[in-house]
């Protein structure tokens, strides 16, 4: 392992953490805040440990993908530990266990939250945390594009026309492009989704840390009652915006492009705007009942199921309190997630494609055993060593699943929350259902709980095999 | 497709049905109770049918696997349709719908009921219901043997060594031979438990349908209040036997062949007695402050663990009133299942250790790519084609539990007792948690419901393929 280049790597994450640290510092000088202060301390040790960090004598040449994974996986944990110390030093989540939990929960674009009075943060920390979203959705979005596709065969298709080889350096100048330019949507979409915002009335400030929370798919709010705080016009556009950051950003990059062709042949695509609408359309009869129009059903149902298999996790209604089967259907969103190459977290649109259609190939194979299948994606044969990925990924994802569970179900609450609490961390959603339902939060779980989502949260966010490479003995040792 | 020789062995089975039709109305003579009649009834009926499929001319060459699955899904569905008759002519069980629940659990070796008093029905009925588990556990034992090898490469390890060929005249011979042993072990095991019983002091007639009900890991009762009805001994004996019935026979086997090394190299039953030790400790810890005493806590612990990883479902406490560890763990159990190769269901032991030892040989991959991996068992190698057919397996069963969830949803009950009756009754346990827990039982759910519930008991038992492959179109159409 090229453990001084990993050092490198760190070195350069923290120093642009470092820097984004002074936009809290510039909302809390203009809000007049004491607790900014602590944002130039940490700036100031984060610039000073990421210059070190970085001075690190190396060789740029030997990157292997495990490499990159441990590297990955270490950046998303050090900023998170660094980016929590403000909230601890200023008192304003008092244990460090929950300012981390918080943290990982901005940086992966969760959005689970173990504060009861969101409004009692000052401005600095609200903007803060919610800036972290912005941050974790472009991480990610970089993230899917330079190391995932080093692992089985391009499990992720972000990309997919462009996607880079197998060896760093033929990558990096590629890479770089494709990065810049998925820069600029996301930021210019976010931008967009500002501007729609002051146009419906909403404060600056709001408008600001609401469109980082959904650009990320993240959902952090900066009032206690979350969307329902604003109007049917502003969640509206809320809605539309979060299926948009759930799309695969390769989708944009080729309209960018003017490749349209290759933008819309992608099955992902039409299958999550299915889904989309069949769970909204269900949920909108199911909930009719307890909604005073047909407007407000199909508005709640289109708001919640777009933040919830976008992994958002903004509400605008409690819909823990929804009947059973408008529970289960949205227990089934947050597992399956948004499109792969989004900000959005989740099992993914692809994968759930991708195993439905192996599956379907070996069932006929059985009925039929000389014909030859093929799983086709985009027009495209999907290799075996996909689907194979995809396989050990859904594997590892349930063991992971149940395991946490366990752990959790020590802390004796009901089924709902227990499982929904590890579903809502490890898929990036937020609110899960009962006691961390999105009028609850994750505060009265004890620390050993806390620390197992925390972890799920990093799992979910990374694609599970980054962290599990990470805890790896073997890893560690030499061959 | 061979559809005159499907119709042959439907034929033969429903002869068999005939036959076994007899002793509860043996057992209605013996009672002098009126009922017994439409056995006889039925037994003619049966014998009449059975006789004419078994005429209808056909070559007896010809037979793919395909038609091996077809005829072995419709015998489950023909001996239920025709077994529930009783149940209703008799006005016993006055809804079709609800008997043929009742028979399916039976045959299927499931232990699910819509009765809400048991003791209610004569004892010819009792009998019927408790030997339909028995039959079912011999079912089962013939269906691994023979067919479920043919389907890529022998994903059920039953009597590996002796395991048949691909080509159906080859095997018939051997497989002959093996099956009559198989009958002799687990026909003298179930004779020594009614001697265990008769020793405790049960009842001549509970002791005969408690052990048909143990045999079969089925679970079916005599008394409304399950197990709880007999002594600390009658119980004890039952948690070792339904733990021993839960074994993969081939370790019988080999165990009567005086091949004590085969018998003993068998992962599957190792993990399986490790699951079982590490379970009823953590329970009988976990559970400790609601017993009198520590042999209450372990001995009500050991016997639930064994009831509910061997898919037996009996019961000696009410679990669902357990802290949610506890019920998280029997959770887990219920999916896991016992050993391939018993008449216990469930996804199998050899299964989640087959995923797991591939996801950790995956894993390694990534992080060492040039390192070659295979998965073992039994000290050999598991060929691609097994592991392949696992992960569809888990990819199938999946989904159907998903679809299973989301229909049963509709009747609007808690989240626990929505997944516990979808997976009780796939995993072919009896009872789950909530409004189908030990002390509740399947009768308030509607009618919808009880059909999906029935199709997953038959899609359990059958090990997902045959009743897929039934309702495939591709099946049924000519190539």
């Amino acid at each position: 392992m090229n453990k001084r280049l990993i050092l490198n790597i760190i070195g350069d994450v923290i120093l642009i953490e470092a820097a984004m640290m002074l936009l809290p510092l510039l909302v809390g000088g203009i809000y007049r805040e004491w607790s900014a202060i602590y944002f130039l301390m940490m700036a100031a040790v984060c610039g000073i440990l990421g210059g070190c960090l970085c001075k690190v004598p190396s060789k740029r040449k030997n990157m292997y993908p495990k490499d990159g994974f441990v590297a990955v996986a270490l950046c998303w944990i050090c900023i998170s530990l660094l980016g929590a110390l403000p909230f601890t030093l200023s008192g304003e989540i008092p244990s460090y266990v929950d300012a981390v939990f918080e943290m990982v929960s901005g940086f992966t674009t969760t959005g689970s939250s173990i504060l009861t009075n969101v409004e009692g943060l000052s401005h600095c920390m609200l903007f803060w945390r919610s800036l972290s979203h912005w941050i974790g959705g472009m991480g990610v979005l970089v993230f899917m594009l330079a190391l995932l596709p080093t692992l089985g065969g391009q499990a992720i298709h972000l990309l997919r026309a462009e996607s880079p080889g197998p060896t760093v350096d033929k990558v990096v100048p590629k890479m770089r492009t494709s990065a810049e330019i998925l820069y600029i949507i996301y930021t210019a979409m976010t931008l967009v989704l500002v501007v729609l915002y002051l146009l419906g009335g909403m404060p600056l400030f709001d408008s600001i840390c609401i469109a980082f929370g959904t650009a990320g798919t993240g959902g952090f709010a900066v009032t206690n009652d979350s969307m329902m705080h604003y109007s049917t016009y502003i969640q509206s556009v809320t809605t539309v915006f979060m299926i948009l950051f759930g799309v695969n950003f390769s989708v944009y990059f080729f309209l960018l492009k003017r490749k349209l062709k290759l933008a819309f042949r992608n099955t992902e695509l039409w299958v999550y705007l299915a889904v989309i609408a069949i769970s909204t359309g269900v949920i909108a009869v199911n909930i009719r009942s307890q909604m005073p129009s047909w407007f407000q059903s199909v508005h709640h149902s289109a708001f919640t199921v777009g933040s919830i298999i976008t992994t958002t996790g903004f509400g605008t209604v409690n819909f823990d309190l929804w009947p059973e089967l408008s529970r289960v259907i949205l227990c089934f969103l947050m597992i399956m997630g948004a499109c792969a190459g989004s900000t959005g977290g989740g099992f993914k649109v692809s994968r759930v494609v991708m195993l439905l259609k192996f599956a379907k190939n070996e069932i006929s194979r059985a009925v039929h055993p000389n014909a030859v299948k093929i799983v086709r994606m985009d027009g495209k044969q999907v290799s075996n060593d996909v689907i194979q990925n995809v396989l050990v990924f859904t594997v590892v994802y349930i063991a992971i699943v149940l395991v946490s569970v366990l752990l959790v179900s020590l802390d004796g609450y009901d089924a709902s929350t227990t499982v929904t609490s590890v579903l809502a961390t490890i898929n990036n959603i937020g609110p899960g259902l009962g006691v961390v339902g999105p009028y609850g939060n994750f505060a009265s779980l004890s620390v050993l709980s806390k620390i197992v989502l925390t972890l799920d949260m990093l799992i979910g966010r990374l694609e599970i095999f980054p962290m599990v490479i990470l805890l790896t003995p073997s890893t560690w040792l030499k061959n």
